[in-house]
């Protein structure tokens, strides 16, 4: 059965981390729906966050080997219940008399952004966990969305604890 | 001489594209400074950002090469001067009495929000460009980052162009 997880994998910030990474998910024909890679609190590291579909023992395979890799320092699986996660998306709207208002009005309602406006053309800035920006994209379909960018999960735990490096 | 430069790249939505991409930065050493991969308003294909430096040698070298794969489907460099350009960053700080003033102060300022927060420690999200964002985790940085998540950059060019599969 599949199930979606977040893992957060904190990994030394050199070259080529990524793709083997990457390349790890790819062999066992994994479907990422997202990652993200990033700069941390600290200049040594770069904070990797994948969404991927599969099941436990999937799952619990592929971290046994993301620890093999020397350049992982340490990978967290984020449970959905005691995380805050969040994705950032642009998305750029038809801009027409007739649907200007409505898509304002969703705008407002959706406390996005706009970050950009032309005659033809809107593009709006939005964040939010993925239930709320599906349900916005979803909202914007119909008045013709020219383009769109979502940048992917990012997720830290709750409270004070943070991921760091154990090797 | 170094200069930085955000591609996006159209890609098809299958297993393994990303780490052929990044794998293509690897091989000739380029330093990527943030990598998103997500949806986008087509289900068939999935959207690169790389935000990465180098001269402009290297960079042609990279898209010619980039091109030359199959499930590239097209490669945009985006102009900072003609495109909106986001991040978005979760930022988990030292909760304490003599610190939460400044902290909420700084979070009003810069219209981050507060998304956790227990007794120890609080969590806020910010969107914005790579200088806003940098501002903030500096003016944060005293009062003790324990944890910190950047999405990398999104990016959309302005006016009413979008990016299309040209093969």
């Amino acid at each position: 059965m599949n199930k979606k997880f977040i893992i957060a994998v904190l990994v030394s910030n050199i070259s080529g981390v990524l793709s083997r990474v990457s390349g790890m998910f790819t062999r066992r024909g994994f479907n990422i729906d997202s990652l993200t890679v990033g700069e941390t609190e600290s200049s040594d590291f770069s904070r990797i966050t994948i969404a991927f579909r599969g099941d436990d023992y999937m799952k619990d395979q592929l971290i046994g080997q993301l620890n093999k890799l020397h350049d992982v320092k340490e990978v967290q699986v984020l449970d959905s219940s005691d995380s805050v996660i969040r994705e950032l998306v642009l998305i750029k709207v038809r801009n027409t008399a007739e649907s200007r208002q409505d898509v304002m009005t969703a705008v407002e309602i959706f406390r996005s952004k706009i970050i950009d406006y032309s005659p033809t053309a809107l593009c709006c800035e939005l964040t939010g966990d993925s239930s709320k920006i599906n349900a916005f994209i979803e909202l914007l379909k119909p008045y013709g969305i020219i383009e769109m960018c979502r940048t992917g999960l990012v997720a830290l735990e709750r409270g004070e604890n943070s991921l760091k490096p154990v090797k």
